[in-house]
């Protein structure tokens, strides 16, 4: 075992995996999506999810105009879905439809539900704020859409239901290993 | 299918799996480290890495102390290590001396590094901000340190070689797949 310890940051992919999540928008009917690895839940009450966008994508430009977006979670068959509208530059196209992307009605917003997705946040923006290259863009989750069918009684996503599409950093694609679960209950090992 | 689109949130474990973290820090002899499974990358240049924690954290106090915090990954078969401190209060107690946890000489800091990490960031503070029930704390990655046998070339993790602990919510862990892994280019697929 080889073990580095640097001052050379790079472009730092130890981190990843990550779910890749579809950051959706629709400002008067300019609607858009990109793929955001960089995302966290922040608060549990009220309910807050942050993610950073850079400030010259045209979905950044859009949230700011409706001060909502949707934060979309994809299943690993739609993988592709996430490189596409990562790829593409939003201002001037309809990548809903260059990508034939079908959408559900949002519950509290305008935002685009993807149908693909096996769950969705629709939020209300409650902040943005510039940190280095990126914004943070916090917002509300007002909604959730999720397929109840692919999520055990707690509300945890079932593996052997369904494999979510995980962003590994330079353009790789994996998912989860069902039978790898365990329950770790924290006080237990907390008291050891 | 059945598709549920509800304004009740509740505990939105949906967005999961994610890399669960070990944040340490070390105010002048005060060690102490905690699970962290809200956490991202936020800006490329600087590297800047944003974590979410309680403000009721004794960790947290800490790093309004000493202005610094390590984030360490741990290997699926360290699971336990994650449920360890994060199941245990860390004011008055050593959680490395009572739970075991070797730790590696820093490189810019004072952070406790974990050994079994196999990536870890030493961060300096550069902003923390209250959002909700929790306060996202912002660090600028000063150091990093690795396994370089278990990343692969570009700098992302060879999944054959490791699997990461990954949290599910509830308690559950679980790791990746590693025959699951798919190279989708994002500008090949943006232009499909």
């Amino acid at each position: 075992m080889t073990r580095i310890n640097t001052e050379d940051v790079g472009e730092f992919y130890q981190h990843y995996p990550k779910v890749a999540a579809v950051l959706t928008v629709n400002a008067r009917g300019n609607k858009n999506a990109m793929a955001a690895a960089w995302h966290s839940a922040i608060s549990f009450k009220p309910p807050l999810y942050g993610v950073s966008v850079a400030p010259k994508r045209f979905t950044y430009q859009l949230i700011l105009e409706c001060k909502e977006f949707g934060i979309n979670f994809v299943p690993f068959e739609a993988a592709e879905l996430v490189a596409s509208v990562g790829g593409s530059g939003g201002s001037g196209i309809d990548k809903f439809s260059k990508f034939s992307i079908a959408v559900e009605k949002p519950l509290k917003t305008n935002v685009p539900i993807l149908k693909d997705a096996y769950a969705a946040y629709e939020c209300k923006l409650v902040d943005n704020k510039t940190y280095g290259d990126h914004v943070w863009i916090v917002g509300e989750i007002v909604a959730v859409h999720f397929t109840d069918d692919v999520f055990m009684s707690r509300g945890t996503l079932d593996l052997d239901k369904l494999n979510p599409a995980l962003y590994l950093g330079a353009e790789l694609y994996m998912t989860t290993k069902g039978e790898s679960l365990r329950l770790l209950d924290r006080e237990t090992y907390g008291r050891r």
